[in-house]
C-alpha cells in the first residue's frame, strides 16, 4: 500500500467530491445546460476573486493567462515595468520580450519582496509605461508582495496593474478591486484545488479600454472575443468542460467556507509549519513569506536536491525543490488548497526523518509538536 | 430518469474507464512518475497518429493548436494558401490574418471537398507560399478532403502541409507521413474520446526547419521550447495532468482495437446512418462525406433549428445544428469516438419521432431498420 501526499505548491490535491463531479458524463458546451453552468460559475468566480470585473476562463495553464495579460493590453514598442523576484516574475518579462514590448525590470533579490517606493520611482522615471506586472506570491521563492501598497502607487499613474495571483489566490489576503489591481491572473491547480488546465484573467474597465488600443497579434487569447462570449455565458473556443464542471464545486466549497476563513486556514498552516521548521533548527528562506508555501533553506551539511527526492521516493510526500539558481539551496512545502493539519503533521514527520537520514541532527517530534498545537480545539 | 446521449461531433462521450482513470488523485508533473507517463504517451501518440514525428501535447483546445501551427512556421508578410470550405478552414485564415500572414484563399463551396488540381495551380501561381492549410474533416459541413491527393501536390513544392485533423482523426483514413503531411493538428474531445482541454500538433523535420526561420511572436505556443521539453518527456508549462492520464487509457483502447478497425467502425456507422437518412426521405448534405459525422439537409417544410433543439430537449439526444449560414439548413449526427450501433439506432429513432412531430411524413422504423442491419453477427 502506497498512500501518496501531494504537498507541493501546485498541482495541489483535488477533493474527492470534485474528482467525482468531473468524472460525470461530459455534456456539450453549446447547450442551455452548459450556459447555465457558465452563468453560475461566472458569478461565483467574481465573488471568489473579489472583483466586479469579468473573470475570463481560458483553456490553458496559468502561463497562457499570463500571455493573455500581455498581448491584449500592449502594443509593439510599448514599455512595461516588470517586478522580477523569481521565476514567475521573469516569465512576464520573457513574454513581453517575445512580443516586442520593452521592459523596465525591477530586479528584486530572490527571497525578498518588492519595495513599493521603488515601483513609484520607476513609474515616475518612466511615465510612458502602460502596464506594471507583479506577482502576488512568487512561487519560486515563497515571497508574498505587498500588492496593496504597489496598487496604491500604480493607481496614482495612468498605468494598469497586472497581478499574477496564480499561487497566492485564496492563500494570501488579496482585494484586487480595493487595491487598484486591473488584471488578476490565476490558474486552476493551486488554491482552486483543481487539476491544471484552466487559466483565469479578470479585466477591469480601464484595462478593457487599453485592450481597444493594443496592436499586438493574438487570436486564441484575444480578450475582446472572450469578453463578448463571456457576456453571453459562452466561450469563443471549446472550453475545458470537465474542469469547469469541477470549478463550480470548488467555488461552492470556497464560498461556503468563507473567503476570510480560507485565507485564515492557509495562514495558520503556514505559521505552524514555520514554527516547526525553526524547532527543527532550519531557517525560512523568504523574508516576507506567503501563506501559500514555506520555502526553507537547506542546511549546509546536506545535499539539498536529496530532500525532495527522498521525501517523495521514500516517504511518498511530494514537496518541491528550489528552481533555477536556488536548486539544491531551498525546498518548498505548500499549504495551498486541499491540505490540512494532519497532512502538515505528516509532512513534518517525514521531513524530520529524511533530514536525520541525511545526517542532519534532528530531535524527532520537535517540529511535529508545533503543528500539533493546531489540533487543540480552540484553534480549529 | 433522464439518460442523455451525446451524438454531436465534439465533445464526444468519454468511456467510463477513462472518466474513472482521470478521477484518480492528481500527481505532480515534475516527477519521474509523470515523466514515465509522458514517455509512454508520447510513443503511443506517434503510433496512433501514424507518424514518426513528435506529437506535442498542448494545454489548450484545438484552436490553440491551430494557432501554434501558424505562429511557429511563418513570418510577417509570408504567404499561405488556406483551403476554406467551412468554419474551420476559415479559422486558419483568421489566425493568419491576426498575425500578419497574407493568405491566398481557396474558397471551396460549403459541402464540397477541395480539388487537388486547384491547389496545385494555386501553388504554381504563388511559388512564394510557405504553408498550405487544409482540414481533413471540415466539421461544419461534414466533408472529408482528399488529403492524400493534396499532399501529393504539396510534396512537389517547397511548401509544407498543415492538416486540421481535429474531427477527422481516427474516423477517416489518414496517413500523414505517407501522404506528405508535415503538421497534424488535433484536439482531445473528438476521436480521442476525452474531455476538451488538450491540443495536439505533430511537427515534421521540414516543419522544424521552417520553425527556425519564423519571426512571428509566440511564447505559450512556442514549438521550439515544446520540442526541447518533449525530447525529455516534459512540457514547458504545467500540462493538463488529468487529461494526459486519461489520454494514455484512450490510446491503449485505440491501439488495442487496431487503427484500421477503429476507422472501419466509424465508416460502418456513417454508412448505415446515411442509408437511414435516405430511407427516411432526407438527403445528405456533404458531397464527400467524412466518417466522423453525417450532415443532413433539413426538409423545406420544417424549421431546421427545431430539430437539434427537440432532439436534445425532448429526446435527450444531443446532435448539432448548422453553423454560420447553414444554421437551420442542416443538422449533424456524429459517429465519432465512443458511439456504437445502439447509440445510432437511438438517434435515428429519436429523429424519426422529432421529424414526425414537426409535421414531416415519416414511416416509423424505416430508418432504424437500416442501422439495425449492423447488428447481424457477420457485420460486427
Amino acid at each position: 500500500m502506497k498512500k501518496c501526499r501531494l504537498m507541493a505548491p501546485g498541482p495541489t490535491p483535488v477533493p474527492d467530491d470534485v474528482l467525482l463531479k468531473m468524472a460525470k458524463p461530459i455534456i456539450h458546451h453549446r447547450t442551455p445546460q452548459f450556459q447555465a453552468v457558465l452563468k453560475r460559475v461566472n458569478a461565483k468566480l467574481k465573488d471568489a476573486v473579489k472583483t466586479i470585473n469579468p473573470v475570463l476562463i481560458l483553456a490553458s495553464s496559468g502561463s497562457g493567462a499570463m500571455e493573455a495579460s500581455v498581448v491584449n493590453f500592449l502594443s509593439t514598442g510599448d514599455k512595461a515595468i516588470v517586478i522580477k523576484g523569481g521565476k514567475f516574475g521573469e516569465r512576464f518579462a520573457e513574454i513581453c520580450s517575445a512580443y516586442g514590448v520593452e521592459t523596465v525590470d525591477y530586479d528584486v533579490t530572490w527571497g525578498e519582496s518588492a519595495d513599493p517606493d521603488i515601483v513609484d520611482e520607476m513609474i515616475k522615471k518612466n511615465p510612458e509605461v502602460k502596464v506594471v506586472y507583479s506577482t502576488l506570491c512568487e512561487t519560486s521563492t515563497g515571497v508574498v508582495n505587498d500588492i496593496k501598497a504597489i496598487g496604491k502607487v500604480v493607481s496614482q499613474s495612468d498605468t494598469i496593474l497586472v497581478v499574477d495571483a496564480i499561487s497566492g489566490l485564496f492563500a494570501d489576503k488579496f482585494e484586487p478591486d480595493n487595491w487598484g489591481v486591473d488584471i488578476v491572473v490565476a490558474g486552476s491547480q493551486k488554491g482552486f484545488m483543481l487539476p491544471p488546465g484552466l487559466g483565469f484573467m479578470s479585466v477591469s474597465k480601464k484595462a478593457q479600454e487599453l485592450a481597444g488600443k493594443s496592436n499586438l497579434p493574438k487570436y486564441y487569447f484575444d480578450v475582446k472575443a472572450a469578453l463578448i462570449s463571456h457576456a453571453n455565458n459562452n466561450t469563443p473556443w471549446t472550453p475545458a468542460i470537465s474542469l469547469i464542471i469541477g470549478l463550480e464545486t470548488v467555488l461552492d466549497m470556497l464560498l461556503e467556507e468563507g473567503l476570510e476563513n480560507v485565507i485564515e486556514r492557509h495562514a495558520r498552516l503556514a505559521k505552524v509549519t514555520r514554527e516547526a521548521i525553526k524547532a527543527i533548527g532550519l531557517e525560512v528562506f523568504a523574508l516576507s513569506p506567503s501563506n501559500a508555501l514555506t520555502s526553507v533553506k537547506v542546511p549546509e551539511d546536506i545535499d539539498g536536491t536529496l530532500i525532495p527526492k527522498m521525501m517523495r521516493d521514500e516517504q511518498m510526500v511530494t514537496i518541491a525543490g528550489g528552481q533555477a539558481f536556488l536548486k539544491g539551496k531551498i525546498f518548498r512545502i505548500a499549504h495551498l488548497g486541499y491540505m490540512d493539519v494532519f497532512d502538515t503533521i505528516s509532512t513534518i514527520a517525514a521531513l524530520e526523518v529524511v533530514l536525520s537520514e541525511l545526517g542532519h541532527k534532528v530531535e524527532m517530534g520537535k517540529g511535529i509538536g508545533k503543528v500539533q498545537e493546531l489540533l487543540k480545539s480552540d484553534k480549529r
